[in-house]
This record gives C-alpha cells, structure tokens and sequence, in this order.
C-alpha cells in the first residue's frame, strides 16, 4: 500500500487524527483514519536483582478515564521530541517513582493497536536503582507500589493486569529472561 | 473523576473521537481527547493439543498500513453491534483462516492503549480445529502461517512479533497454560 494522499482531521493534544488516502496493489484507493503518536517508552524496574528468586519491582497504580478505574501499570509516558527512547524511559522512571537507574535494557517495541493509530512503546527493564526525588506530574492519579515479582504474576494471571504494554513487558521478561536463569 | 461532558470531534468508520470533560477530587476539570472504539476479540489458534511437545498455531501476517509494513498477528477483529465477544473470536476465525473451533477459551482481556482509547480486546486460545470454507475479508492483505510454538517463541523473542495482543496472547499462553504441563 502507498500513501496518496493525507487529510488532519483534528489536532490535539496527544495525538493527532489523519484521514489516509492509501493506493492498493490492484489500483484501487481507500481511506484509512489514523491517530498519529509520537511513540512513548515504559519501564520494569526491578528493585532486586532479576535472577533472584524473588525479586520486587515497581508496579503503578493509575486512574484511566479509558477504563474508568485505576490500572495496573509500568511507568511510562510519551517522547519528548528529539528524545531517545531510553532517555524517556529513565525520564519517565524518576517522575513517576524518584529512582534512577544504573542499567536500562531494551525488551521490545510493541505498536498498541495498529488497525487505527501508529503509536509505538519501547519496553525496557531498568536494575541497580538509586533512590532520587520524587517528581510526580500533577494531574496524573498514580500510586507506587513495591511488589513481588510472584505477586506480579499472580495479577497477571488473575486477569488484574489489563494493559497491554504491562503484561507484554512484564511476560516478555518472565518468558525470555527469567526462565534462563 | 467523573465525566462533566463530552463533545464528538469526529465520527469515523472505526472510531469516533470525542472531546471528554472530567471532573477532578479537587475540583478542577480538564479535557481528554478520547477515542471510542466498539472492542475487538482475537484468538490463538492451537492446530494440535496446546500440551504436545511443540504443537502447530496459526499466524496471520497482515499489511498494516500503521507500520507501514508486514506485522505477524494473531486472528482478529472488530466486535459486530451486540456480539459476544466468544463468538466474535469465532467468527474472525473462521473468516480469516477458515477454521471452526471446537473449544474457545478466554485468556484475559487488555486495554490497548488507555491513555487515550477505551479500546479492550477480548483475547481466547481456540482447541479442537475444524477446516471449511474460507471466506476473507477483501480489503485485507492477509497470508496464513501453520508455525510451531517454538518458531513463534522464537519470533517473540527475535522482536519480529511487535503487535501487542499477539505478544500478550502468545507470551500469556506460555506463561500461564504451557508451563504448568
């Protein structure tokens, strides 16, 4: 498929809606709405060594108007323009719990939901956390929780954890990094 | 927060947008732009017994023009006016792949991206195949792919899968079904 031609629809604050004139291989056009993102970053971060047989990370609880209630998260939050992924995340780690962190892995890239939007998170686990200020954006409803990774698990498999990012970063590491261990 | 108001920006084919009022404890308000979408099922098509060594799955590999490329996915689709979403996740099959399950097991349900959609999509594991006919949708570029467990591990892990509820829905049956085998 290739891009005809391309209508913004709205302009937002977070994103912006296009309506997408897109060429098919048969000749055909169509048109497609699509929320463009500016892509974000989230972060496990791992309080404990991660091949321990335990170890605490740090989970947020936050209120989404979306799902009318609080949500099991990671932290995470949009990129700055021009940011790195990484930045963000270690950015987005010190807000939203005061920690810095020695190392910052890369997991994965998910695209949330790519039928209407191109939004990208980069998944990322951060280990050796230092204690720093505590920075919160104002208008966000977000608690910190210390939990064991086995507690973290177990809201998975409850069904408690609903958003995506959360449980891909938080299976993708059980799957491919602790079961090596 | 409570909603105040809500104003329709635009009605879309997929989505409408809406313009959310909501009301803070302190009692400010702000605005949140809000994507409303009718929820969609997908499902883990098992072609042999999920508990077999290496049993064979389906994958779909579909042009999204949000990536502007190939993504590997799992079926799916948009929820009919009134459909449950078990019998959604059947129907998406049956017209993407042309198979009939004989069991439809729900694995957990994901908010997308709740930052700014109240999308959910229903995520099941399908048992017992059935092969008929093969009835596609015609504006999707869809390739099927009989893949053993193992080779779709190994794409998780490689990064070529990024779409966020195939990597839940995989990594989820890994970690909550196969491991207790």
């Amino acid at each position: 498929m290739a891009l005809v031609a391309t209508e913004r629809l709205y302009t937002g604050r977070i994103v912006n809606l296009d309506l997408d004139t897109v060429g098919f291989p048969d000749g055909s056009t169509g048109t497609l709405e699509m929320l463009r993102h500016p892509g974000a970053s989230a972060v496990v971060p791992f309080l404990d060594d991660p091949r321990a047989d335990d170890p605490r990370i740090i989970l947020i609880r936050q209120f989404r108007h979306a799902a009318d209630g609080f949500l099991w998260e990671i932290p995470a939050g949009r990129l700055d323009p021009g940011e790195e992924p990484e930045a963000c995340a270690r950015r987005e780690l010190r807000e939203e719990t005061g920690y810095s962190a020695a190392d910052c892995r890369r997991l994965v890239t998910i695209h949330t939901t790519p039928g209407f939007t191109d939004e990208r998170i980069h998944l990322f686990m951060a280990t050796g956390l230092r204690a720093g200020d505590h920075a919160r954006e104002a208008d966000e409803f977000v608690e910190v929780h210390e939990t064991r990774w086995s507690e973290a698990l177990r809201l998975v498999e409850n069904g408690e954890v609903s958003d995506a990012k959360t449980l891909t970063a938080l299976l993708y590491t059980e799957t491919s990094l602790r079961r090596r261990t």
